[in-house]
């Protein structure tokens, strides 16, 4: 459609998530339109992202070192373990400042339907990093949908019996929210784990 | 939030136009899973579209040659002019395979909010091109939307008393929308039943 170099540029925007034909056009006119180097700074931060992050050798987090800042922080403690599917959960849960203990990335979720069982999860991963002991709490972290929950029960029955207490976030109506715009599934989450308020 | 390079990357990309924060981190995330082979292509695309993509001397269209293919193509009528906004409409119009003139890329339309006036248009290069009388009309095929006939009458005045046959895309196209998302049936349409403008 377009002359070589833009249609090429076109085509690669097009593979990226969540960029269709008409926003790769979009972008690529944008590409064209801005200093070369700002186009220079992109194409140099996506090689580098590739060149230099590497994923943490313990807890599949990204990170630039062989072991992350968060693995590698002696401030944390190491009893309590939260498992999350991906990096980008890891970042919203330290957003918090709820949580001082230590993370583990699965990389996903179980997902029969995408081809992605157990064996394609850091699990195995896992099993080798409470085997010490020093693990007292498991919060499994991952996404309150069906692959979520499913992966979830799967990694619970598998630390059944290995005496570490296993924990699920709350489920229940959003803070902030309005009750009249949950969904019917959040509002019965947020009945069954309702709590006593002392007055 | 994310390490360095992961977040550089998040930055640079959510620069892009229709890429926010959420979108800039899942591609972010995508490229990290990528081939790095596939991450250098995008990268060197973006290099070269700066690199190799002028535009056209004649026409404004963007062009790896100093003239474009639709000014050298030889079996093209130089009879007829259409004048676009933007290069993508040239792909637009293009693509109904009605037109079989030439183009003039305006590079962009007359909008005074955001500092556009006719003198950032290609207006000067277009009256120089009619100056040697043999173009016979001329389509104006600005967007149809407030720049976009703002900028047609203002050139329908200009071409007044030329002698030249000024015509406006047909509507059909619906009003307020953006040249670019029309459809193919409809754009061709609109070319068909283009109406002599009365300036």
């Amino acid at each position: 459609m377009y002359e070589g170099a833009v249609q090429d540029l076109i085509d690669e925007l097009g593979r990226l998530p969540g960029v269709g034909p008409k926003s790769a056009q979009r972008i690529a006119f944008h590409v064209l339109a801005s200093d070369a180097e700002e186009v220079e700074r992109l194409s140099r931060a996506l090689t580098d992202v590739k060149a230099k992050v590497r994923f943490c050798e313990i807890c599949g987090n990204v990170s630039e070192q062989p072991q992350c800042r968060i693995c590698t922080d002696t401030r944390r403690t190491s009893d309590i373990l939260c498992v999350v599917e991906e990096p980008k959960d890891v970042v919203s849960i330290e957003r918090t400042r709820e949580f001082r203990g230590r993370y583990h990335v699965l990389g996903g979720a179980i997902n029969p339907i995408d081809g992605v069982g157990p064996d394609d999860l850091r699990i195995r991963e896992l099993m080798t990093r409470l085997a010490d002991g020093q693990v007292e709490e498991v919060i499994l972290a991952t996404d309150p949908n069906i692959e979520g929950e499913a992966t979830a029960t799967y990694l619970a029955r598998m630390l059944r019996g290995m005496g570490i207490a296993v924990s699920r976030l709350a489920s229940g109506l959003p803070v902030g929210g309005d009750l009249e715009y949950a969904d019917e599934v959040t509002l019965g989450r947020a009945f069954e784990g309702r709590r006593r308020v002392e007055a």
